[in-house]
């Protein structure tokens, strides 16, 4: 996917709300209400509006997403289509749809154990699960990590990829998880 | 700055390391230690290389830095330049160098407050600080994070950057703060 990353006043496609004073988040916002926010953040909202689920797949860069997600949450999660003031957390827009993150490492699980990031300490989860995604009231279901797959055996990898087949076959059953602290930080 | 965030193969110059199976982190370490990184990236490090204190001044997108940003972060910190391993946190490869975020949110100090985010929890900032800076070798600064100037009167936004000059003028007898679990997730 070659999604533009950046958040820029060509988002807007009518006329600005400030000419004088370039806010992106004001004019977003505005532009999301007025139906002239530019093609490709229409296309990507529509298909959210659509989905029961979103899943998120992606290598961990620096402890989240890719810039091009990231640009992606930023620029299609915009308030009036995804949150409003009030209408976040679990009155966010979104609510009603699930979200989970399927993640893939440079590390070994090891590696995670020993800087701190375990299944007990998930910190890093922190921004996107709590931070954005039930920001704007999606539900979001435990990640799935598959740790270092360059660093596997072709078999292991094949075994990364079954378990994840193999749990979205009852993905539909899963309780999403408590989106509170001590999910994340541990005890 | 319209820096590009996207970390692709153009980002690699010479040859492929290994062409029939693209890995970015692998080919950027590679053209890394070649000095076949294209030139924008190299255009970045040089600056990292000269600096003595790095400063990240930016908008809080999503309890995080903006795509453009985290594409600067993807593409420029990559192993052989600010980290290697081993040779990360306080052995990463650009120890001795001192970092500090400069934030302005969209939200109030108070709304901050009532979500979790405050002067005791910093949750968001671990990926960034530790995750990140601290990884490669960066001593970090106190956060300085100016609340919701968008909302604030002409006055108090004369007094945000009065107050960041202020600081500036001592900046360098600073301590860094410890970059352990307490200071971001309280006690």
């Amino acid at each position: 996917m070659d999604f533009e990353p950046r958040a820029t006043r060509k988002d807007i496609t009518g006329a600005l709300s400030s000419p004088e004073f370039f806010s992106y988040g004001v004019e977003a916002y505005e532009a999301c209400k007025k139906r002239s926010l530019t093609s490709d953040i229409i296309v990507e909202q529509k298909k959210v509006q659509e989905a029961d689920l979103v899943m998120f797949q992606f290598p961990l860069y620096w402890f989240s997403v890719p810039a091009v997600l990231k640009g992606w949450m930023d620029r299609v999660l915009c308030q009036g289509f995804a949150f409003d003031i009030p209408g976040f957390y679990d009155d966010g827009l979104l609510k009603g749809k699930l979200a989970i993150l399927s993640i893939t490492t440079g590390g070994t699980a090891d590696m995670y154990w020993k800087t701190g990031v375990s299944g007990d300490f998930r910190y890093f989860l922190w921004p996107l699960q709590h931070g954005t995604l039930h920001f704007c009231g999606f539900k979001v279901l435990a990640p799935h990590i598959s740790f270092a797959p360059e660093f596997a055996s072709e078999e292991e990898r094949k075994g990364m990829v079954a378990s994840w087949a193999q749990r979205l076959k009852t993905i539909w059953n899963e309780e999403p998880i408590p989106c509170s602290p001590p999910w994340y930080f541990g005890q």
